[in-house]
C-alpha cells in the first residue's frame, strides 16, 4: 500500500485523504502553498501523519528556498506558517520546529518518517505476538473501531498495524470493522485500508458490536488511543467504551495499541481527560428534524479495568487479567 | 399530537411516515386502493400500526362496497389485498381476518384502535409508576433507543409512553434519544415525537449511550420489545443489548415496555428466536467503498438477567433486581 506521505525527488507525495474511499489521487507537493493548502483542507490528517508533513514541510521549504533565493527571513515566515497550518495539531508545530533546528533539515525529517514507520511496525508485531499468546489455536476474528492505519498514523498505524501483523502470519480469520459514528472512519478510511490490503472484513454498525462479542463473534478488540493516562485509563473515539464493556463482558481480550508517546503520566487518571464536545450538525445531519439537539463527544474513557493490555513499540503492558470466558 | 392513523367521516386520516421529519402531511384515504398503496409504500409502518390499518382497511373497504355497489367475491378479494399488502406484517393479515368475521366490522375496527390506544396508555402509567419508586426524589434523566412512540404503536406507544407520562407528571428532566443506526429511526422519528410532545431530548451517537451511561448521564433505560422469550429473554432493535449492558455495569434500571401481545410462551429463551438478517447497503450507505461486506443484523438478543423489569398494559414483572450502583 502507497503510504499516506513520502518524500519523492524533493517533493512531498501524499494521498488526499479527502476523496477516499471513492477515489484514490496523490498530491505530489512541490511548494510550501501547496503543503499548507492540503493540511488546511484535511487532504492530509491524523496526528503522527502531520507531524511528519511538518518534517518534510521544512525540508520542502529548504529546497523552494535554494531554487527561488528566499532570504533568511522569508523561509522563517514560510516554516511559521506550515507550523500553524492547523492550530490544534500539537504534532505539527512541534515537529516544524524540531526539524528546523536540525543541522540538516531533510536528514532529519526523513530521518523522523523511518522512525515513525519502524515503531509502528514494531508495535504491530509486539500486539500480534500477545495475542496469539492470549487466543492461541485458531485463525482470530478482531474487532476494530475507528481509524488507526496508515492513514491516520504512519506506517502499518497502531490497532491496524497489530490487525496487518496477524494477517500477514496468516492467523487473522477476518475483521470486524465499527463504522464509527458520527464521522465514519470506520466505514470510510479502514475499509478501504483493509481492502488495500486484502484483508477480509465486514463493516457493522457500532451498536450491534457488543453484541456481536457477546455471541461470540469476535476473538480479541483492538483500539488505538489518543492519551492514556497515568492510572491506564484510555481516552480514545467514542464508542471505545462500549467495546471494552462488552469484551469484558464476554471474557475475550481487550487491546490497546499506541506509542509510548501516547502514555501521559502528568494525567493521574481519565477523570482529568479534557473531553472534546463537538458540532450537534455532525450527529443530527439531515435525518433528524432541524434545530435538534445533540450531545457530541468526540471521545470517551475507558477505565483501566477494563483494558487487558497496553501495546506500544517497546513493551507489553498487562494491565488487568481477563476473565475466563 | 395527531394520532399515526384515524377514523374520519368514513376515511382513514393517516401521519406520512415517509416524509417525516421533515413534512408533516395527514394522507385522507377513501378507498382501497389509496389504502394498499399507502402502506406498500411506508407511509404506513409500525406493527401495531399496520393492524390497526388492517382492521380499519375493512371499515373502509365496507363502505366503498356500498357505495359503489360490490359484489361479495369484489369486496373479499380487496379484503385480500389489504391484507397481503405486507407480506411479513402478521397483524396486518390478523387483523383483516378478525374484524372481517366481525358482524358489525366498522364498530370493531373502532374497537381495535380504542382498545390498542388505551392499552399503550395503561402501560405507560405502570412504567412511570415503576420507574418513579425506582428513581424517587429527582426529574429523571432517561435514555431511550429506536422508536416507539404514536408512529409505530397506538396511541402514546411502549417505551415512549413511559417517557411521556413522567413528562406529563413534571417528573422528567430530559430524554437522551440513540439515534439507531442504520435506518435512524431514534434521530428522525423520535426526536419529531418528542419535539411534537414538548419534551426536552438530545440525540446521542448509538456508541456514546454506554459511556454516558457510565458517566451517571442517565438515571434509567427504558426501550420496547419486539418479543419476548418465556424466560424473559428480550429481542429488540440491535444496539439494545449494548445500552442494557452499560446500563447493569453503571446501576441503573433497565426497563422493557411492551404490551402482553409481544409474550411468546412457546419459544423458550433468546437463542430460539430468529434474528433478521438485513442488507448491507444499510450500512455501507454511500460511504463505505463499493463492494464492502457488511453484518446487518436488524435485532439483538438482550438476556434475561440484564433487564430490571418488563412492563406491560396488565403487570410490572421484576425480572432481576439492580445491582446498587
Amino acid at each position: 500500500m502507497e503510504p499516506a506521505l513520502a518524500w519523492r525527488d524533493g517533493h512531498i507525495v501524499a494521498i488526499d485523504q479527502t476523496l477516499l474511499p471513492h477515489e484514490f489521487r496523490l498530491l505530489d507537493i512541490a511548494t510550501t502553498v501547496e503543503l499548507i493548502a492540503a493540511i488546511k483542507r484535511l487532504a492530509i490528517r491524523g496526528a503522527p501523519v502531520l507531524g511528519a508533513a511538518g518534517a518534510l514541510g521544512v525540508a520542502l521549504a529548504h529546497r523552494q528556498a535554494a531554487r527561488e533565493g528566499w532570504s533568511a527571513g522569508r523561509l522563517r515566515a514560510e516554516l511559521d506558517q506550515i507550523a500553524s497550518a492547523r492550530p490544534t495539531a500539537v504534532n505539527l508545530s512541534r515537529e516544524v520546529a524540531a526539524t528546523a533546528a536540525a543541522r540538516d533539515p531533510e536528514a532529519a525529517a526523513l530521518a523522523h518518517l523511518e522512525k515513525g514507520t519502524a515503531l509502528s511496525i514494531a508495535m504491530s508485531q509486539l500486539g500480534a505476538d500477545f495475542l496469539l499468546r492470549r487466543c492461541p489455536g485458531r485463525p482470530l476474528r478482531v474487532l476494530t473501531h475507528c481509524n488507526t492505519g496508515g492513514l491516520a498514523c504512519l506506517g502499518w498505524g497502531s490497532a491496524l498495524g497489530v490487525i496487518r501483523a496477524l494477517h500477514e502470519r496468516r492467523a487473522l480469520q477476518h475483521v470486524l470493522v465499527d463504522e464509527t459514528r458520527p464521522l465514519l472512519q470506520g466505514a470510510r478510511l479502514t475499509c478501504w485500508e483493509l481492502g488495500q490490503l486484502g484483508i477480509e472484513h465486514r463493516l457493522i454498525c457500532d451498536s450491534a458490536a457488543p453484541f456481536l462479542i457477546a455471541r461470540g463473534e469476535a476473538d480479541a478488540v483492538v483500539t488505538g488511543a489518543d492519551r492514556i493516562a497515568a492510572n491506564g485509563d484510555v481516552a480514545n473515539k467514542i464508542g471505545t467504551f462500549s467495546v471494552a464493556l462488552a469484551a469484558r463482558h464476554a471474557g475475550i481480550p481487550f487491546v490497546v495499541a499506541a506509542p509510548e508517546s501516547t502514555m501521559d503520566p502528568d494525567t493521574p487518571s481519565g477523570e482529568h481527560i479534557p473531553i472534546e464536545l463537538r458540532a450537534a450538525a455532525e450527529v443530527t445531519g439531515t435525518a433528524a428534524p432541524e434545530g435538534t439537539s445533540a450531545l457530541n463527544y468526540a471521545f470517551d474513557i475507558t477505565p483501566a479495568d477494563l483494558v487487558t493490555a497496553v501495546v506500544t513499540e517497546r513493551q507489553v503492558i498487562e494491565v488487568t487479567t481477563v476473565r475466563s470466558g
